[in-house]
């Protein structure tokens, strides 16, 4: 083998390295257990792209008391938001993470700023063509490796608030600036949508 | 040419375009314009590792009235972060956004809920070597492109509130929980630091 052939080789199995890593990134949608609907836990989204945060956002049942102050985040996959910079709309095995976080308060007097502390749970939207009508939405307990999908009257309760109040598709766009823009710009609210 | 040589070359090249692009996220941290110290705008902060989000943390001068409610969010450069969840601790090349945004409230009856609206302004804060105490704090105006070094009494109540009050070196790892986990673990909270 010629010293050429041999470093070009050498680059090829660099080449095939990256693929690889390249291929993961691309892959960042929805994982599940084999041969199943059961949604892995996501491991890593506290990488991925954060939408936005908000305070005291609970939606208790009709006639139920409020539920407790917290902090939520939601998360999304990356390559699920460049396609919805781009587009205004969510992709095919879109995964977004609603993360519930305990409220922090300053103790100095004349202070009453909040901040996020512990973490309380973390559910998950997904949008995917494996299900009937295009979504899932799944409940993690503290230590669950997988979640079934919602079924019955509490994905009711879900599909029926996704699709009454949201400004994008089945999703709370409305509450995340930076796409609210993007998804006004390319025409993509909902043409009944509302202010919240 | 022979058939491998030639898709090995190739494979050459697609190495040496994605390492350029591995190089471009390895360099993620902080960008000056040419040859001063004035920090150039990040453009895709909103991209990076989000650390957390509070209202109303404001610090208004001795003797003000409290600032406005605004939502505030921490973002990281990607390789900083992840060498903090090996470490504890920053490594040189350190950028973090600090985003202000206005606060809306939902319109329904017994509905409390605050969500993050409006860009209100960028703040930066730097961990470089290249300043004369291994750390810069940047204020951003609405269309400035680069911003120079806080200096005299401004960079000085930076300086005093980020060495007093701080968790980890001259950061807020306190309001970061998931990196406040990681400093209590590898130790690196400072042996002086009380809760907030």
């Amino acid at each position: 083998m010629t010293r050429r052939t041999s470093a070009a080789l050498a680059g090829v199995a660099f080449a095939a390295s990256v693929v690889y890593a390249v291929s993961a990134q691309q892959n960042d949608g929805p994982q599940y257990a084999a041969g199943t609907n059961r949604l892995l836990r996501p491991s890593d989204y506290r990488e991925w792209i954060f939408l936005s945060s908000s305070i005291g956002l609970n939606y208790p049942p009709p006639g139920a008391p409020a539920g407790p102050q917290r902090f939520d985040n939601v998360f999304v996959n990356p390559r699920s938001y460049r396609s919805f910079l781009e587009t205004g709309k969510w992709p095919d095995k879109t995964i977004f993470v609603l993360e519930f976080r305990d409220v922090g308060s300053e103790k100095a007097e004349n202070r009453n700023g909040r901040f996020q502390t512990g973490l309380r749970g973390i559910e998950a939207d997904v949008k995917d063509s494996r299900f009937a009508d295009g979504w899932g939405f799944f409940g993690f307990g503290a230590n669950d490796k997988d979640a079934a999908p919602l079924t019955g009257d509490a994905v009711q309760r879900c599909i029926d608030c996704h699709s009454a109040h949201t400004a994008v598709e089945r999703t709370f766009v409305q509450f995340y600036p930076v796409l609210f823009d993007v998804a006004k710009r390319m025409g993509t609210v909902k043409p009944n949508y509302t202010d919240p």
